[in-house]
């Protein structure tokens, strides 16, 4: 029991867990608050927990119900007990490797999941789950299938571009299953093969596939390590006639940077002129992490329908939600949800009806990450600080990664050598077109502080030992 | 109260409702299942129910509740009432169109739906909801992409082909985002431009949508009025060359013929000589009607691993799930779910949850769907018999449609006019390549009786009167 210095009594917890008095099963409702409360930072480890009896009082439970609720904690490692000394809270050894290590989800490869920044689901899950359940049955008596997505969320997703300062009606809006599917879906509307498309360098991986899909040609420009130049931008989207140009303006992928409203009009008049598409992948948008100041949508300095704009429920709430949405012209819209026909159908019902709940309670989500994600960015910078030294990068006011420069171009070995330590990376390659990139590393911080802290130790020893024995063979994941 | 001769007392309606005591809001999940009672022929109209003072007895709940619950069928039409008289069981005019017609699901354009072949959701889907969102929670924390499928839901679907006579290894089966997006992935994989692709005529028009989309050469062979002549198939898979072929042969969609063993094997042994890749669409295998001879799938015949099957949710359970999968060899399966990652990453995880519950009951669903398509065709049959006795058909033992021929070739003419008169119809053009089939429609048998019995009147309507006024704007909506 060495350390614990601190501990709760029953009314503070109980007030600490506020939970709804008719959640069931209780124990593992109780359980799983306790754990998100010790996840995010909000219940420290090696705090006392209070004793059976005294949180059975607070909360108006049975004894029995608490005993189940800790034995649970237990059974996974978030709290410790010696007799006579009582429980505290703890964290489970990040370190066990294997199906059984309680960092890991369900079927996952058992390697710390360093190569895909995608932060776990947010708390204002289960209650949309329960909503949706109450209001699915109004559309069960129908066929279930809406190409262009329920107007409930319609609304909800052209209300929030509203509330984001640029005006849009739901009749603007397609529901996607995904920000991929929407991207997959636009350039199957809008590239032909051979036609030139512009794309960041680095930029997000899948989008590359999806252009090599159509047969595109790809135009990879440059990003600085100080952001955007426009000039390069219009040169090249001059010089190559690009049909398309993909950007990421908010919270880029993987660089983390954020456009500033200067480049954003720039970038648009010039698209007017080589009468070129933007396409603008929001997925981060919602997630700024520092205060940085208000910059409107890219589509906001549009004057003729060239911007596209492409949002997730992903990143923000969880990823097993698969949906996202299309933010056009209404003629557009029409012409892409006929296209999908051929593609899906249409969404799932009951995630629409999930996401549409969710959309009501954005802010308090976007605090949450905001807090989660200010910690894991915090322990991550502190443990490279600490490892590796050598390693440079910018700290980003948003997103979810930092995008490193190694001393030496090793990406690729690294991240062979780290899957032997247990940990997935992402090595730049995975981000450019051609292999260049070699020398960068996108290192995600979207997983909880320990995670991450564990994952540099083990990246500082495979740096230093290299790989070894048989490299576990890797399923298959996309890198988002 | 003409025509009131039953009755139910309280005891009896409390056994024929079995409701969960804990049921919440409790009234009106009362209200609901009566309401399906009364939808699927359980409970006949005009039968009187009891005094809510003796149903509440027999529920053990408040009078209050038993109020509510009656209102709220009154308001929808469900119920009539007169003082002193009780109240009794009764149907919804389907005949007052527009948003407020109950028969209309939330967002439909108030039109009676008969283009599409698509059954309202089955009595499973509540309790596999409540069944998945106890189980997420282990999944939300990871990213919850799964672009091959979530485990469980990949052995369900194995262990349903292995019992339906076709051993399957969980490494065969893609979860997919519904039977649509299977065979999108398949054309993308498979087919490259100018591809000849051999597919029935009539067939599923959005596999249509899918070959054109790829740009591949599309060869349709005749299904004659007595289901596939094998000779036709082989004659055209040679002379085109076809690299791949599209068939439905269970319950085929439009014409619900079943296809037999002796050609199922001989079209497997045709497609091995030509160098053909079968891909067999099994949407509808799961709904027969009559007692069908037991046939294997089509890919038990397959030797050499170029049968593909697709399978969905959709029909047997409902089409707002969006899950569907694809049975290939273990090597093809990883190469698709490796493409998937370009066109949505991954199916989303709740609905994977709720499908896999879904599975553990099959039976019980089958068998629910035998009865009301049983019930539903048989409506629809005499509805035609009644007022459309010069159009010929073949009842169909399963499936969800029936394949008319009219006496003069007026689809689009009659479905043109049908709109006027409140029904939409699919004309038998949607269900070929070139503008044939003029002389065909599909009536799909998937709504319920009263709805199939005011449809068939509107329709006789509109084929006298014809077309009037000014057309309603058709809403985007697939044909499935």
């Amino acid at each position: 029991m060495v350390g614990v210095d601190r501990y709760l009594s029953g009314t503070q917890l109980a007030r600490l867990v506020a939970i709804d008095p008719e959640a069931k099963p209780y124990y593992r409702v109780l359980a799983e608050t306790v754990r998100s409360l010790i996840l995010d930072g909000r219940l420290p480890v090696r705090v006392r927990l209070p004793a059976e009896r005294h949180l059975a009082e607070a909360l108006g439970v049975s004894r029995t119900t608490v005993t189940s609720a800790y034995d649970r904690l237990r059974e996974r490692g978030y709290l410790e007990s010696r007799q006579g000394a009582g429980s505290w809270t703890a964290l489970p050894d990040a370190g066990s490797l294997g199906a059984e290590n309680p960092w890991i989800a369900a079927e996952d490869d058992g390697l710390l999941p360093l190569h895909s920044a995608v932060p776990l689901a947010a708390r204002a899950l289960p209650a949309a789950l329960a909503s949706a359940g109450e209001h699915y049955p109004r559309y069960a008596l129908g066929a279930g299938y809406s190409p262009i997505g329920i107007a409930p969320l319609r609304q909800a997703v052209a209300a929030r571009y509203t509330a984001r300062g640029l005006a849009t009606r739901p009749e603007q809006i397609l529901v996607t299953a995904g920000a991929q599917h929407a991207l997959h879906l636009l350039a199957t509307a809008l590239l032909s093969p051979g036609d030139p498309m512009l794309i960041e360098s680095p930029t997000y991986p899948h989008m590359i596939d999806v252009a090599r899909m159509r047969g595109a040609r790809i135009v990879p420009v440059g990003i600085p390590d100080d952001g955007w130049h426009l000039d390069l931008l219009t040169c090249a989207m001059r010089q190559s006639a690009a049909r398309l140009a993909y950007v990421i303006p908010d919270f880029q992928n993987p660089t983390g940077h954020l456009m500033d409203d200067a480049t954003r009009a720039g970038l648009v008049s010039a698209a007017r002129k080589c009468d070129t598409t933007l396409i603008v992948d929001e997925t981060w948008s919602e997630l700024a992490i520092d205060e940085v100041p208000r910059i409107a949508p890219l589509a906001a300095f549009d004057t003729d329908g060239r911007v596209i704009s492409v949002g997730s429920a992903s990143k923000l709430w969880w990823g097993g939600l698969r949906i996202g949405w299309i933010r056009a012209s209404a003629a557009m819209v029409r012409r892409l949800a006929a296209l999908r026909a051929a593609v899906d159908i249409a969404s799932p019902l009951f995630e629409q009806l999930v996401v549409t709940r969710l959309f009501e309670d954005i802010e308090e989500t976007r605090a949450e990450r905001r807090r989660t994600l200010a910690a894991s960015r915090a322990a991550l910078v502190a443990a490279l600080a600490e490892h590796m030294p050598d390693w440079e990068f910018t700290v980003p006011r948003g997103g979810g990664a930092l995008w490193v420069r190694l001393p030496e171009p090793s990406g690729s070995t690294l991240a062979d050598a780290a899957a032997c330590h247990g940990v997935r990376l992402a090595p730049g390659t995975w981000f450019g077109v051609d292999g260049t990139l070699e020398g960068r590393l996108r290192l995600p911080f979207t997983q909880p502080p320990q995670v991450l802290t564990e994952a540099v130790g083990r990246i500082a020893k495979a740096r230093v030992r290299g790989p070894y024995g048989t490299r576990p063979a890797l399923p298959l994941t996309p890198a988002l």
